[in-house]
């Protein structure tokens, strides 16, 4: 198989990451025959180093163009937390989602035994975690218009939806869950809001073709709650994406590790993957950040390419470095190995 | 002291636990010689059927004149998760809300190491966790505009917020924190929404009054991972209405039991006090419910009064319950005393 893959390496850990993952998918590549061309593009704060624009008029272009993009991360201090800056980081995040309609994103919720002990959580609660949370993320208050009055005194955000925008979304969850455990969750607001009573009508029509499936709906109040006191219970979760963002942030800290959470967001033509963890700009350039999510994210796009024989396989690597112990210092403070050094250690295992 | 409390039973379980924390507000009057006038009032399910509205005139023109609400719990399945419903609990919920400008929305959140392991959370997480949120309770997405296209294909919620709503709840927040540790929180989405940029700059003016808090910002998405992973760090956390709904019921998971969590919802001229449990109707009947959630709101109210030594006594009482075991069954299904035994256990140690 050949395909293009657009590398977004970005600001802090984001190169350092990414690095690793592209030396595993060299590897696979070299195992099972295949052929990946990688560009690289600029985005995040690095890209506004050097050409002004968080997100360049090219890096959409080759992103277009690419059959996925490995994403690492963006966000620079510098430009965070100054909400009254004139260019920031979130502005060419969420242009690139609109440009390439990445409307899923999808984030695999799991536990791993060997792991356990860094979760706030008790044992009883992290057994047979294993859900995914889908979440739209081209629309809703992201999206809609944004008002503030000439005198500063009143300021507005629209939450909007479309029927279409919900279809998509929710055959995607629906088709996850056919290949899952069959069930799947609407997390909404419908008791308040107007656009989730739009989205539980549209996903009750929806669920019509997907009979198989159990559907259920949950107010995000009371999903908040039942993620953390019984997350066995879920197996896929639809929300919007305000509920989504909320709910999948929530939800990574059962695994006792943001590190190796990897996600992906789904388009009309092209997919983007990327671990959850952020730029983490304490530890940029130290060749200690856990490359797993960006392996891990890597595998997701594998998965996508429908090469899930290799997909399997970096699942398996990554698998058996946790359970040898060949960790990150995020992971084990006193006994760790480098980032280069884990995924040299993956790309032997493969 | 002499004070008009309106008592709301509701539904559910709700008329048992408001029952006893009446009959514990009866004994503190006796021991410290005050004199509550209580007067009963319809709302919710009980309300519909009696009179057709979730929320008669009448009651709330005796809560406006009430010094005080005690409120148990509102809803019934016949009338729940049926979104197209004509007539629904919530409607009165809300309508109460804007009605008596219930404007803060205070959830103090506390563990209790006889409890510690019912929770879902490690030991280590629970160690000195003793937080309030304030949510703002009468703006944002739940009373803005909202709209449903004709033809059924688009529907629109408003975000709307102006400088007063902001500043009257960063007031109490402020004060509450210069009672306590002196740490506010401001949970918002400021690098996406225009309301949460508006909340920041208000809230940055307000702190100008309170120099000595020490004063922190953090992203919603942020904040769910947070409460989580290190509840200890929070004293005061601010937020507006839909993000105080997920948190406030986030955070009531860490004490590992939501039956005796209180809550109030301060007002222009008057308060309203209620258990965050809800109406349990599985339970309702069987003098099986957690009365404390109820009792601890009822010294919520005595607080509000400023009569902080009383409240003190009833925080005790249960303090003294929960040590020696005197639990209902949603603490121990075992060894259980009744909802009224409780009560009565309370009064006989007041
Ligand atoms: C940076 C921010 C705009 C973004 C979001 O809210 O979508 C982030 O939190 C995420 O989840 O990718
Ligand atoms: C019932 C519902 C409208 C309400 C809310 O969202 O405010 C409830 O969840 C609460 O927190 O009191």
């Amino acid at each position: 198989m050949k395909k293009n893959i657009a590398v977004i390496h970005g600001d802090g850990i984001g190169p350092e990451v990414t690095t690793q993952a592209t030396k595993v998918l060299h590897a696979i590549a070299e195992k099972f025959n295949h052929e990946w061309q990688f560009t690289d593009c600029l985005m995040g704060a690095v890209a506004i180093d050097k050409t002004g624009n968080p997100l360049p008029d090219e890096t959409i272009e080759v992103c277009l163009n690419s059959d996925a993009i490995l994403f690492g991360a963006i966000g620079d201090p510098k430009y965070d937390n100054d909400p009254s800056a004139k260019v920031r980081p979130e502005q060419g995040l969420l242009k690139l989602r609109k440009a390439l309609q990445l409307y899923a994103n999808v984030r695999p919720v799991t536990t791993y035994p060997a792991l356990h002990h860094l979760s706030p959580l008790k044992e009883k609660q992290l057994k047979n975690v294993d859900f995914v949370i889908y979440r739209e993320l081209t629309g809703g208050i992201y999206f809609g218009k944004k008002e503030l009055s000439s005198d500063k005194t009143q300021a507005i955000d629209e939450c909007i939806y479309n029927t279409n925008e919900i279809e998509r979304i929710a055959h995607a969850a629906f088709k996850a869950a056919m290949q899952r455990k069959k069930q799947l969750t609407l997390v909404d607001k419908a008791n308040v809001l107007e656009t989730s009573r739009l989205w539980r009508s549209v996903v009750q029509n929806v669920a019509q073709n997907y009979t198989d499936v159990k559907v259920s709906y949950l107010f995000v109040d009371n999903a908040a709650m039942q993620i953390i006191l019984n997350p066995a219970q879920f197996d896929v979760i639809l929300t919007e994406n305000m509920f989504g963002d909320i709910l999948s942030d929530e939800a990574s800290v059962l695994s006792g590790s943001l590190g190796l959470l990897p996600s992906a967001s789904f388009g009309i033509s092209t997919a983007l993957f990327e671990p959850i963890h952020g730029s983490y700009p304490q530890a940029a350039g130290k060749d200690i950040a856990n490359p797993l999510g960006a392996i891990l994210s890597a595998a997701m796009m594998l998965d996508y390419f429908g090469l899930n024989t290799e997909a399997a396989v970096v699942k398996a690597a990554v698998n058996w470095t946790l359970t040898h112990k060949f960790v990150t210092k995020d992971i084990d403070p006193i006994n760790f190995y480098f980032t280069s050094t884990i995924g040299e250690l993956i790309c032997d295992f493969i």
